[in-house]
């Protein structure tokens, strides 16, 4: 399902099927945790901001409203009238970074809604259902995301009953398919590798999830805590060791720059909440760095938030009623921001595979890495 | 600038001319205090929901961003990108109900601004140089809004106060228009009538108001506190001694039973802050009712909020859909909302002015008055 079309150094460009259409990688998944995009986007929204794939949350909407209410009523691409390619996280991160009072057992995780506080149970066998239910394209292992820094002895055994895992989830999600229960028949099952930063760990619970062959495979449990330069070290540490043929999916991860550095890595997929959270806080990126649109000097400023952007929002108003629309806290403020910031997102994605098309991938990172992060 | 095209009853299908375009009659005027309408909707968003004229506020703009800032880029329908015609509120209503530690002088009144706590003075020559510098196609007069209940001896006083203010605003107006300094040249001035429910006060107020000649008048000051018949009873005693060929604005005002009743009374103008605020509770006005959508009936409702309407979001989304954004906490939820209760709103007045034109406004009346208010 997956093809890659060109490689420059590391760094690929490829082309991801799905059910629901076909994904130009690298790419940066657009995130509607509950089902919705912050800052008040819809589905409609997404594709005019150039949205390949949307990325939902198995516990958020297992919790809220229900996955089996969602199944009952065609599926979420059909619950939330978004007709691309769908991406939904296990819930394991949440769980770990979200819920309270875990228990953490073979079977499970035993832990607290972090919304009524009732007891849930998840397992793998349970995460893939409830993945099925929700009908996504590509459906995420059930694992454990472990806090960095944890002692080694933990890392390695949370990663070899998170390969475990693996296998079950793997064997849950061909028992639906073989009954045809799911609710998208032709959704995939993507492995993550964790590890922290050890990068022997990282490396042996690669080798050994490699051996499922499944259709992609994610880096987890980074961007929690450690230093870009140890995500680096860590993806360059493992990533030779991720089949060539399978897409490569850093979760959670991150700055333009980030992006940028990682697809020079040989990423394919991101995902972050990133755009949305910034731009509610009046950070807005731009091919020029990350201004801040509270600041006083946009007070009077009659250009638009990027000169080079071509978003509905730059397209059509200026920088002062922007910062106008903050200072009076209106949600419009909060709608433009997040319109502009995933636009810059998609269309960073965009100008990554067109370097890479044209081989001139060096250049662009060379030129745009760090600008891209500059506060300007 | 104001025609009369049609009467049934007392109730009038007009149209009113504006720098920025005709406005028909009855129309709903679209709220957006700051500049902005809530829900997160843009000026573009207001165009496809039908709305004809938007409305914002002398006072919020004055205090935030500045009127002076808007005029030099460009006054107000620049600003927010809105080319219609637009409708300043002339900053009366928020000071006598916003504001703290008001004084009331001849000269005007002195108030802190409910943002910051800073002082500032608002006369009738203020507010209407705010307005010039906003570039509004209606300025409204600057008026004392009279509490309800009040003793009668204050009202007349004020009365007699808000008919010199009155004068003092189409003197400012007179000036700015010989000088040429205002945003927009065609700017006119609506007067506005008070007396609370003293009729008598009313009636002569108004008579006195009218000897000016202006381009339109409102009825100030109800919906404040009184109950709708004493609301609709007031109307009716004013209403007669309005000039026919200028067009009459109901502050404030209100619910669609409301409208409907105020209309038949001979209004022609409206807006209220209702489709928002209410919308933003998960109350939806439909043709049968106005719905809870946070109600567990519509949990898996797969229909749309009003199988009868044809916004965007009744186009494109399920109950069950809008219903999880609202429990889910989602922006998403009060957009939806917002575009329906304001599509509604502005479908309510084309179907009005529908029934107008071909004479059956009276079964119309018959058919929707109560049934609009219907909790279903």
């Amino acid at each position: 399902m997956f093809e890659l079309l060109k490689k420059e150094g590391r760094a690929r460009l490829g082309r991801f099927e799905t059910p629901h259409g076909v994904v130009q990688t690298p790419v940066f998944m657009n995130v509607g945790t509950q089902a919705a995009i912050k800052g008040g986007l819809d589905a409609n929204d997404l594709k005019k901001l150039g949205c390949q794939i949307e990325l939902s949350n198995t516990y958020h909407l297992h919790v809220r409203p229900g996955d089996e209410l969602i199944r009952d009523l065609g599926g979420l691409h059909r619950f939330m009238r978004w007709d691309g390619p769908i991406l939904t996280d296990s819930g394991g991160f949440q769980i770990f970074s979200l819920a309270e009072l875990r228990s953490i057992r073979e079977e499970g995780v035993q832990f607290h809604s972090h919304v009524d506080g009732r007891k849930i149970f998840m397992s793998p066998e349970k995460s893939i259902r409830i993945q099925s239910n929700l009908g996504s394209d590509i459906a995420m292992a059930f694992d454990e995301c472990v806090k960095i820094p944890s002692p080694r002895e933990y890392v390695e055994a949370s990663c070899r009953r998170t390969a475990r895992w693996l296998r079950r989830c793997r064997d849950e999600l061909s028992s639906i398919r073989e009954q045809g229960t799911g609710t998208n028949p032709g959704q995939v099952l993507f492995g993550i590798n964790q590890g922290a930063v050890f990068h022997d760990i990282r490396i042996s619970h690669m080798k050994e999830i490699a051996e499922l062959e499944l259709d992609g495979y994610a880096i987890g449990g980074l961007a929690v805590g450690e230093t870009h330069q140890e995500m680096y070290d860590t993806i360059e540490a493992v990533e030779e060791y991720m089949p060539a043929d399978r897409p490569r999916y850093l979760m959670g991860v991150g700055t333009p720059t980030n992006i940028i550095e990682s697809v020079y890595r040989g990423v394919d997929f991101f995902d972050c909440v990133m755009p949305a959270r910034n731009g509610r806080h009046g950070h807005l990126f731009t091919w020029g760095g990350v201004l801040n649109i509270k600041n006083e000097k946009y007070l009077r400023d009659d250009g638009p938030i990027d000169p080079e952007c071509s978003c509905p929002v730059c397209a059509n108003y200026s920088r002062a009623y922007l910062r106008h629309l903050f200072k009076a806290e209106e949600m419009l403020a909060l709608r433009f921001a997040v319109t502009h910031n995933l636009f810059f997102y998609n269309t960073l994605m965009e100008r990554i595979r067109g370097a890479l098309a044209e081989g001139t991938f060096a250049s662009f990172r060379e030129k745009y890495s760090e600008l891209l992060g500059k506060r300007i």
